[in-house]
């Protein structure tokens, strides 16, 4: 594959990417949680709490959500951008969302920290383009069918507009398997390692779909050397409008915070 | 899944789409062919005066290209798909091309007849929702890994918006197979003609990837029940800017077109 | 890949394989149909009846089962296959059945003219060479997860101990998609067709896991040049003791051989 | 999916296998290495010496190799057993091999500390029965594409036959990312713990099929809860007859060995 940007480049074979104090690609290890959705201003507020509390450093929440259907719950829309931003700035965490149309691009980057392109739209190579414009960090989610070399190709696109602040996030994959959501793939964490100079974070909640895979998940790829876990976290998953069945409750956020963080240092040192 | 305004209905249990005098969902097969890209004009004419001569339907065109990498051919834009549109209109054959970006639905639809979706932005939510406002109709390719679910529900995203004339388009999936580009899921026909009215055409070109497979999948197809067929020719496949090795030469393209026929003759009487 | 024995062979582009007067690989469609299991005389006698009368060819019917779990019904072993050899007599078809353990072949030889192995033993490459030993012919079914390589590569291990009459079956792949048991690759019949010189059979059955797909995937195969179609046929679908729902019921799969027929005269003249 | 007796049970959910003096399930990590097949007395010496001295417990080294090809090297058969038996006592470290014949079953026995079944035998039920009748512990690999649901359910087959000493061995399943041989399904590792209360290995050398993922890929598999890890090794991978691309040469497997054992006390103890 021809990687002519991303690649490993040997003056800078780790690119650092900072986001207010948080580094991504350094030594300690980038925890950025939230709700799948912003659903209303405690949802949100109270989330951010426990983000900080339990020691992460990026708030997520979805306000533009991608739902296979058309008739599920969409997303607050600029109401969520605006809570979410509001509840970072409360608590002094940066924030992600994710953005769907290129349209929407200067509206979310007004908003948002880092710009987070989906799954569904890793291929969209118009919305690609467009977050390559900013000079907002992009996080780039995995396809669901993507292999390796789509995935880092689609780096490029926004890499070839100007932008090389890329964080990669593997997500799962669709495979036959049926017990999970999707199939994590951690081979990939040290193949991007060897190929390109970009960060890398995972995301167990996708990738499983399962809350209770969420830690064992997470502390694999801490141990693969990932250089940052994304997860879904709600003050009542039971109730949550989206994502639910993989949401943490927040007293297993806070144990499993302590519990990565340990492992990551460990790793780190040896 | 919940489908409300695509599925069977009782009343109008096949829906029929009409472009110029081509009917989709008819009795007669619908071929449509062209080029991968416009590359220039004599080869788009001469493609198009191929279709008309060997008595196909509609002529296909790429001008905005997704390409997997951002360093390859990516299409000729606006001139494009006025050089496909110039085509059509001498070869009185209606035209469809591929829309990749919500800012430019507008435009393609002052030039085409019918607005492609491809795999790649199945689930791009806002790109479904604007050809959804349009009164052009749509044809809405299975993303490489969309359940049959994803992609019913992707299409109700388009219906929800007022727009009820989709024609859905099978091009493979991709699995662990090496041999073929994608494994073509014939077995989406009948399905796809149970739980909806919508036809369903089949493009074993991207389904293959491989020019010698083009014609046996092409009449499985139509034995299976396809509405049409969507395949790429090339005056001179060899030296095509993309997808060379799964063009039609012409000579191949219009026996093929003979046999197609009188295979959806024999199958629609039988 | 490196084909030694089933490769094409210039002088001898297609093998026919005979079987009583039943010939794989020539003009006519051969038609094998059954019960998934054995399950009692009446119900194999009243099955063999039917193939017969609907100008079916062979009679299929387990004895010895490869269920998923081991408390599911296993087959009626020795006795099943001396019912299916009595009904086939009775109608005058040949029989056949899988084997599942090397020390069975030569038991199970005795009651079968075609011996099958199935798609979980595609790589138990001790039972093929047992089956290389053997003067009958084999029929080799697709691994879930194997590539065209691997299955003409099983195919040559028969071949390599001397039997060179396989008939290969595709049976459907494993994929993410889970509307059907299994996703039918279809592009293998012309694919083995350029690689080998031998016959290929399809099971629309395990292929699909429905019995409504049954008849239109059985029409794409005998379009794409199938020699042959298997299925799954049973006198109370409701109550079989294993894949009821991909069983055609009696009248069904009368009807169904009828239009098989007439599409393979259409498809062999054209 | 009916677990019966490899249920997670709650008088002893977690099952101890004791071999020799290695236990899998417990606090310590098990290493289980050595070459792909046996060669030569030389190379199998040489490796159990390295699996000794760097601190692994039990020696692998196959004997009857399932190959793709019948025309790939097939193994030394009973040969390559009395080599790995002699190597192994000389070094006193137990050792595994594959069987894959219900015929050879016995004479293996005679050989083998652990019987290995293959991930293309994982649904041969002759073979999975026949070793639930020796008195040996099994290591039964998952198969290419077996749901989690296909290989419990496998390994109730053994089961259900007396032999409850069932070690389960993920080894990555077949998608469609081509850059690795398979893709490691790390969340198995938990998944069996939660449903079973068997062991669970890793093999990240067929897992990944690239010497440079085997580190990280082991390591992730410890973090996520794994008891053993099995990999292999060769005195000279270039020129190793089967499975060289994979195989990690001494120096390094001894420098993971110790790795390995830290990372697993850290995650024991946190």
């Amino acid at each position: 594959m021809e990687l002519r940007l991303i690649n490993k480049d040997q003056n800078e074979p780790q690119k650092i990417i900072q986001v207010g104090n948080v580094k991504f690609g350094g030594e300690e290890l980038v925890i950025i949680a939230g709700p799948c959705a912003v659903e209303n201003r405690k949802q949100i507020f109270s989330s951010a709490e426990v983000v900080k509390i339990a020691g992460g450093h990026i708030l997520r929440g979805g306000a533009f959500k991608p739902r296979t259907s058309p008739y599920s719950f969409q997303g607050l829309g600029e109401e969520g951008l605006e809570l979410l931003k509001e509840a970072g700035e409360y608590h002094q965490l940066p924030v992600i969302s994710e953005v769907m149309d290129t349209r929407e691009v200067e509206v979310i980057s007004q908003y948002v920290d880092i710009i987070q392109i989906g799954a569904r739209n890793m291929q969209n190579y118009s919305l690609l383009r467009e977050v390559g414009k900013t000079n907002k960090p992009v996080m780039l989610k995995r396809g669901m069918s993507a292999t390796v070399e789509d995935w880092l190709l689609a780096a490029e696109y926004i890499a070839a507009e100007g932008n090389l602040d890329i964080i990669l996030c593997e997500r799962g994959i669709r495979t036959f398997e049926t017990y999970t959501r999707n199939t994590m793939d951690i081979a990939v964490i040290p193949i991007v390692k060897n190929l390109t100079s970009l960060p890398i974070v995972v995301d167990p909640s996708h990738g499983t779909g399962r809350r209770e895979l969420v830690a064992p998940l997470s502390k694999a790829a801490i141990a693969a050397g990932a250089d940052g876990i994304m997860m879904e976290i709600h003050p009542n998953p039971c109730e949550a409008l989206s994502d639910g069945p993989q949401s943490l409750e927040f007293e297993d956020f806070k144990e499993l915070v302590r519990e990565m963080k340990a492992l990551n240092s460990f790793v780190k040192i040896n």
